[in-house]
């Protein structure tokens, strides 16, 4: 093989090295003849470059060429040399040269791929996934990979910089009694016993802190054993973060440099500090959203003191029974068909609403649903409100507070994607913070903890534990990005006092908590520093920063919504053998 | 929380800072009271530093310093002072100053711990690992979590530069049919159906460099569900390294260069390059191991031909029925007492000899059980052989070429160690090469791969493998260092012709090995660059490192050697319906 190896990656063979031999290695992307010759392009990871035999230069190397087709691994060695004035690409890197081939060898040969090695591609994603590692090799797929790539050295170099060390936690642990439901390992070792894999390294982290190591990270593979969305994965990985005695103020500040410091290293994004900052009450109201798209206003609009009195019932009902009513403005759209109108309609039923209502501000009046149900006041009062002018329509929603803000939330988004009105080179960072800390099931008649049973309340808020726990707001903060959760943390109850009205609220005795957290709580007793942390969900920010829609076009190798490798075929059958020593069996249906 | 912020590390506060006044965050590591004063040592990860509270400067620090205990959480508040000239602890950092205390804000309290955080510690392993999180705050542990982080850092940049491209592999796959036991992980939704946890990301990898990204890395945690030793884990971690066109000369390079950087940033230590290199048939005749400790000599020296014709029969039998003699000197031991000799011969026992035979040569003539049997022309030749001197001793094997190997290996290392022949701040890497490509199982009739079945022969071997295929070598490569492997690897096939042949020598037929290894032997048809690469063992990388002799030691939460996590009790019968939910039930005893 002397001779072969690779002296240049094709797209360094630019302008500068005409007159140079290199050798070069890769796959052909296309193969042409024309007029006698043979035009190759050779793709290696670095992009393509036209490579061009010519009988007269070396018959023996346009045999070979000759017989190589599309996905073939070759080396070729010639001489850079500029192209004709006519034939020069000015869309390629290496547009201004070629390659005059002298030699060639076939490392390998390929079968046709059963799609083609390019980026505008439609074929169906299952066979994509099937064929992954060809799917692989198309640039955008290269681009995104290259981009977590770097997403990971940027994020991993910045936490050494400041003093955080990554530290690795147990994926055969233990089962998590609160929480989504675990993937379980059967133990050979111990007949009837199972290990978990991890839904997060939350108590592990914790444990970090007790231990002193004050600042931890990982990148985390996380488990969930859940129902499948487009934006799920079984598997994923979360930046996980964790820091002792540093003030939330420090640390938030931190992890906006951090964040800033990715966009801008990887895909040349300014993004601006500090992150305007939201509480969740500010982020339900004006958004109707925990994780608001911040890149357009749109805002929902409470017209319920407007309308507390009005005589249209549907709204003045709502009210009453302590539900509100909200609208939004949608700008210029008073024309709108009826036929436009109802969609949107329907999409107020998918979400929850009862109806939609709504009122068109046209030049010669208002045309809706509502507009014969408004006195005038009323009317105007609403103009005021939410500065709608003629020309304008718009919607409301009167439900209780919940419906009304996931109706119009969902709205607000959809029809700012309809309208287009999102820059789509905009990245709208912030903070939503004073999550509720605790959330009321009324199916089981009691309260959960929003985000885990360690998350700090407010300090002024801790008297409320005992009285009207619903109100207390948690020292938690969302990172949220573009109408996505990108990371999420809070501050950590680390005195014993505070966690044990929490577990009051939550309605378990120290006992009980004992059971279900058992190891972590005896780790408090023996000098909790205070400490907080963050996750980001790391599949996601690739996501946004490559300009993908989909979990799965940032994932090498990702399930489907089935949680099945489509390459694999996992999960697979397995030996009746290695189901006898994991002492476990198939059980008979139900 | 005003003013108990940190403004300072603990081993920050050096004679630059006498006069400043400095807040510090920390556990108690030691409290005493002496003449009316009371002297605290706060430990933080950087380390520790001396506060003294004195009821002249803030008898209200000294109110609570009285209040608190070892591993209490504290700020403290005070200004740096120089000690007094007979109070300096040269042994100390910040042995020259110490913190007078104003303020002293106690976040938390703790109780008493079940063992001192001292680095040396007498305490069982089973109450360390229960209270890992009390066992990591001893500096030793933080020292070797640092290590271990660094080196972390170290590679990922390293490779990073070289253009290796960090990319992750599913935990959930699918189970391996060839390989050591998978755990199992059923599937909810795939009712019967389990995904496996990976062994290594072999197959991955692989399919990267078919997906033409030419160079990746990944830091993999791998699982494998055997029998435990003291330097086994059922989950490890790999740094796993693939990359497609490189002459191996050139990867093997750089690797060294790898490792030689990792040993000078993480600890000091300048390695040699290039590395020494062995062929494992030099490594199995010289040092009986295919893992030599290099850091001595002790070789084994081959002695068959010398004795082929001794009429002392239990050489000269072993020797003609297909085995061998070998031996090694021990300098300087002939005067051990029979006692001493009979201990290293139960050894010999223990590791498959049916006895050691040995030889004293003692000022006043040969001693030992082979002397009187051995003519004086063959004890010369020995004694040339060997280089033995007067005053040393003879241990001497005859039996088959493995046990001969494992015997003498096995005492060699046992030896040296009893003899304290090893200088511990050696480091001693080489290569061990041209490992056997297939393994002959009596048991089964048939050959094994070694490594796997995509592992390259070499060239000149190929023949070889329809004929001797036991004589066939690979192109493999392991880096071993003082005596353990710290990584191995290999060119692999990506070519369809020598694929076949290896499959023959296995006794698999094409379409045995698509059942097997289909979608990796599919991928391999559509361009398969030639690819290599290696797997270093990252525990064990880190063990060396820090100077321990446990991989236990190396890893933050680590199992023991029936698989359990002492801390979290890992693993754990879990509800009924988690498994109805998996369609599994525990198997009755058969």
């Amino acid at each position: 093989m002397e001779g072969v190896h690779r002296t240049h990656f094709a797209t360094e063979c630019t302008k500068e090295l005409v007159g140079k031999r290199v050798t070069l290695n890769g796959w052909v992307h296309k193969r042409r003849d024309l007029g006698g010759l043979i035009f190759l392009d050779l793709r290696d990871r670095s992009g393509r470059v036209q490579v061009v035999f010519n009988p007269e230069i070396s018959p023996e190397a346009v045999r070979i060429a000759e017989q190589v087709r599309s996905e073939y691994v070759l080396a070729i060695t010639g001489k850079v040399v500029e192209r004709e004035p006519g034939t020069v690409n000015p869309n390629m890197k290496t547009g201004e040269i070629e390659i005059q081939g002298e030699q060639v060898h076939v490392f390998n040969a390929a079968k046709t791929p059963p799609f083609m090695i390019q980026d505008d591609l439609d074929v169906d994603e299952s066979i994509r996934l099937k064929y992954r590692y060809l799917d692989l090799r198309r640039s955008k797929m290269q681009k995104t990979m290259l981009i977590r790539h770097r997403a990971m050295q940027i994020v991993r170099q910045f936490l050494d910089q400041h003093g955080f060390v990554e530290m690795e936690t147990p994926m055969l642990t233990r089962s998590t009694p609160e929480g989504a439901r675990d993937y379980l390992v059967p133990s050979r070792v111990h007949e009837g016993s199972f290990y978990a894999l991890p839904q997060s390294p939350q108590l592990f982290k914790q444990l970090f802190m007790v231990a002193g190591m004050e600042r931890y990270f990982q990148f985390a593979r996380c488990f969930r054993d859940e129902d499948l969305r487009a934006d799920r994965q079984p598997e994923f990985t979360q930046i996980d973060i964790e820091a002792s005695f540093l003030p939330t103020e420090t640390f938030l500040s931190m992890m906006e440099e951090m964040v800033a410091k990715l966009f801008k290293e990887t895909i040349g994004v300014e993004v601006p500090r500090p992150f305007p900052r939201l509480t969740y009450q500010e982020a339900m109201e004006r958004y109707g959203s925990d994780k608001p798209d911040l890149r357009f206003g749109m805002e929902l609009v409470d017209l319920s003191d407007i309308l507390r009195d009005s005589s249209f019932k549907v709204f003045s009902g709502a009210i009453a029974s302590g539900g509100q009513v909200k609208a939004i403005t949608v700008k210029g759209c008073a024309d709108w068909s009826r036929k436009e109108v109802d969609n949107w309609g329907q999409v107020a039923q998918a979400f929850g609403a009862k109806g939609l209502a709504w009122m068109a501000l046209k030049e010669g009046g208002l045309k809706g649903s509502v507009a014969k149900f408004l006195s005038e006041e009323e009317v105007a009062a609403i103009q005021k409100a939410t500065g709608a002018e003629t020309g304008d329509m718009l919607f409301f929603v009167a439900d209780n507070k919940k419906v009304v803000a996931d109706v119009l939330g969902e709205l607000r988004v959809r029809l700012a994607k309809a309208l287009n009105l999102i820059d789509p080179d905009r990245y709208a960072f912030a903070w939503v913070t004073e999550f509720p800390l605790l959330e009321y099931s009324e199916e089981d008649n009691r309260y959960y903890a929003m985000h885990h049973p360690f998350t700090m309340p407010m300090e002024e808020d801790v008297p409320l534990l005992e009285t009207d726990p619903g109100r207390v707001r948690a020292k938690a903060y969302d990172m949220v990005l573009n109408g996505f959760e990108i990371g999420g943390g809070s501050q950590r109850i680390y005195q014993r006092d505070i966690q044990e009205k929490m577990f009051q609220a939550l309605g378990l005795s120290m006992e009980d908590a004992k059971e279900k957290f058992g190891f972590l709580l005896e780790a408090f007793e023996y000098g909790a520093p205070p400490h907080g942390g963050i996750a980001f969900g790391f599949d996601r920010i690739v996501m946004l920063l490559a300009g993908r829609t989909n979990l799965r076009e940032c994932i090498a190798f990702p399930k489907t919504t089935s949680g099945t490798c489509l390459l694999t075929e996992a999960p697979a059958p397995v030996d009746e053998q290695q189901l006898n020593d994991l002492h476990i069996q198939i059980a008979t249906q139900k």
